[in-house]
């Protein structure tokens, strides 16, 4: 059985009911992402209020949905009854994960979390470009306080830590004690790396800064020439503009954005790179078992390993910037030895400790996000005050990074994240870069044409590869058991390890 | 009482459940609204089918809100409890009329037709540019099959014929014998007038044409800069771009559209004007019943009106074409006798009979309307088959303004409201031109500063008339009861004719 055979005929009567809710709920649940991202990208600043009332009432019907209380008796009746197919079967279990989050949960809670995370979230975007931590504050404790609430609500049903719970709403049976031990190795080897790359490019000549400005129309030409490039399916997406960037939308209307500077295109263009790597996560989805459950991706660890694999695996690497450096003199016009490609890849692959965790490079980055998963889990664990938060954070950046942020902009109120109530997000990040590097080798050594495709623009050879072992799968596995099947291994550092040893110290 | 005052505190329990109800159906219909207008502005053409998916499944559960069986009992209660005030009562009477309406229909009608009309409005987005009636007429037979079990549903609930039960959902109260009554009377006046209007333009010199191509940029700006001339409030607004212009979104978020011609620029223009006076409704609505039915516009005749006072009665007048020649000529760089105000002012009042409605002058128009009325309710009542639409819309346009389409594109292809579900619609267009005179003419006697603000593109007097004796009023009282108040008459033809003669007979 697979994702791509007709599903078996089953006569699992409840199992079926449950199809149908859940097609419905997500229908509802493409709208709300939708409305996300015309808030983001479309909609007029007064019109926050109007948009809050929306996806707060479709939150809670999308709730009420999925906690009707026919749904625990069909859930029973379906396992029951059994007579399921592979894929029927893993889609009863992710059926069942849903469900156990959302009824955790009252429905006042719901709706409470959809109107303060609504609130902080407006409230940020005023706050940060002011350095306004103190007015962000009250609203980011109204929305901590029902984060923590809701943390422990989940925590009970699930039977593991309050921070383990909210870890699971993104990275379905991640558990920070396996989070410990990978950052852990990152720890033990990161800050030495750090420093030997940091003395070598200092050693070697410094790249050549590319001359701008750089027109906005010709960067977004730009990057869509190269989402095209890489089989972005623009009948079934877009590219748009938005403060943070970001993926949204469904897999049959996946909606990028990016932002652009004028002075650097690299920025938008890598940005645009990385949110193509999701978009065709999105898009290569079992087509099959589209509004279902198990038809989604596996978590944001898979997730972001598919962004990070794109953007930093492929298109930093050697090969693609021997494809794209003559076309970025072409976009904009440049020549001269600036715009060669060795200097292009030098200059994309400086490494340099930095306040702006989506400006860090991936050596640093890993830093910048176990700083966050620890202030995260004190906060929720009640160990620190929000009061203190700018101070832990800059003494953190400090110690880990040697450099201290002189604002909060450039602190504790760059991220989103926190105003939008994603608590237990930030690891991922970092587990996603170590699945990029492990499936992006896997896949170079299972076809020899993936690399020599890349210096050709050719993205077909790795999506053959990605598409059967990752995008397909869908949630039918586990993380760790996604990996096994398509590397030979779990989840590791092994290979981000060697990637990086290999791309910055040895190359 | 007023809208302004803040409610009466009712004791009346069941109203005040009912408004928790209807607010939280307003916001399921705000977010309908943002997926409707994103699906003509934004949307990539591969994401149809999944969009369909999702505003089938809203529609449902607006459905289900609506026709719950607790609103029945509670509407009969609030009824019996009474203690409300003059506005708690009307909203009380608009929730039972949208009571009726909802439960006329089952939840599989309703789901049936919110897939008809999007496949139908996605064929016929293919179908009129190629002039593919044959290519259309299953989707749109689709439709009116279910528009007509619609209509024969609501009529057995409303106590009306078939045809009206359709009006009543655009023109609450509306009737077609007194529409054919309001029709005979402009049929009495309006072919001789249009034949004199044509003789006198003819025997003048033509105008002289603007020299193009005007960039849409350009076009776009001027726009903007009269919508906000106008008062258009862009923090809870926007201007895209759609096939057919449209007003969308929700009072407080208004979206509208237009569409650029960069060999005219007076249709996109005068378009954006139109479309600025709906938003202007829609905005000026009473804030304290937002989210509330007595809180929305009270039909589609006055919401017609408004955007043709604000196009036709004003921005097409004298006044205003004295302050906008100067803009537009800056706008594109014009000089020479074709940009004078008297010029343009001829240009903008040409009269002649054409085949597309929305490029009608506003002699013709009324014209067009008829034939859609008699057309669709022949089809509503099973008097024509859609294999001889073609043929009676091209016989009807010989007769009434002597000519006759060559293709269905310039005929029966040309509007978007059947293959939309929304017959019963076309008569509103006439209604709100009759309206719309007979409001400004009573606004220009009680303020003699609203002409001479034109003049200077001042529109505050002319909006300080129409906020409270239209917008404000929301849908507190009937068609004919708010025409009475702000007037001195119910709607009728008088107005218009005297407008017409005064412009293009008397100037």
């Amino acid at each position: 059985m697979c994702s791509i055979c007709p599903p078996f005929m089953t006569t699992n009567t409840a199992y079926l009911d449950l199809e149908a809710r859940f097609r419905r709920l997500s229908a509802v649940e493409g709208a709300m992402a939708i409305l996300g991202w015309d808030r983001s990208t479309m909609m007029p600043q007064g019109s926050a209020e109007d948009r809050g009332e929306q996806t707060a009432t479709l939150g809670v019907i999308a709730h009420e949905m999925m906690s009707a209380p026919q749904v625990g008796d069909l859930l029973a009746a379906a396992d029951a009854a059994g007579e399921l197919d592979t894929w029927q079967a893993a889609n009863l279990r992710e059926m069942r994960r849903g469900w156990i989050h959302a009824t955790a949960l009252s429905p006042a809670l719901v709706e409470a979390m959809a109107r303060a995370t609504n609130r902080c979230e407006m409230a940020w975007r005023e706050a940060r470009p002011k350095n306004d931590y103190a007015g962000l504050k009250p609203h980011l404790q109204a929305v901590l306080d029902l984060v923590r609430e809701t943390a422990q609500a989940k925590a009970a049903k699930l039977g593991v830590s309050s921070y383990d719970a909210l870890l699971d709403q993104f990275e379905p049976d991640g558990r920070s004690a396996r989070i410990d031990v990978l950052f852990a190795e990152l720890e033990a080897f990161l800050p030495d790396l750090l420093r030997r790359v940091v003395e070598r490019q200092a050693a070697l000549p410094t790249p050549l800064p590319l001359p701008g400005p750089f027109p906005v129309e010709a960067q977004r030409r730009l990057g869509i020439e190269m989402m095209k490039a890489v089989g972005f399916d623009f009948a079934k997406g877009r590219l748009d503009v938005s403060a943070h960037p970001f993926t949204g939308g469904t897999p049959d209307d996946v909606r990028l954005t990016t932002r652009y500077d004028e002075a650097d295109f690299a920025r938008a263009l890598m940005g645009v790179l990385h949110e193509t790597g999701h978009g065709m996560y999105e898009s290569g989805l079992p087509a099959a078992w589209r509004h279902q459950p198990v038809g989604r991706a596996r978590g944001m660890a898979l997730h972001e390993s598919q962004s990070l694999l794109l953007e930093m695996q492929a298109c930093r690497g050697r090969a693609f910037i021997t494809f794209a450096a003559p076309r970025m003199q072409s976009a904009f016009g440049g020549t001269g030895p600036a715009w060669a490609a060795d200097n292009i890849l030098r200059l994309y692959t400086v490494v340099k400790p930095g306040f702006i965790r989506v400006d860090a490079d991936e050596v640093t980055y890993p830093l910048h996000v176990i700083l966050r998963y620890r202030l995260e889990r004190a906060m929720i664990a009640g160990d620190l005050s929000l009061d203190d938060l700018p101070g832990a954070w800059n003494d953190g950046l400090a110690r880990d990074l040697g450099i201290r942020p002189p604002t909060d902009t450039l602190g504790c109120l760059q991220d989103i994240h926190w105003p939008d109530g994603a608590w237990g997000y930030f690891p991922t990040y970092t587990m996603g870069a170590l699945a990029a590097a492990q499936l992006f080798q896997a896949a170079c050594a299972a076809d020899a044409d993936i690399e020599p495709g890349l210096a050709r623009g050719d993205f077909a050879p790795l999506y053959r590869w990605l598409r059967p072992h990752v995008h397909e799968k869908g949630a039918s596995a586990g993380t760790d058991d996604l990996l096994q099947a398509a590397t030979g291994a779990p989840l590791g550092a092994g290979a981000f390890r060697r990637h990086l040893e290999r791309r910055y110290l040895e190359a």
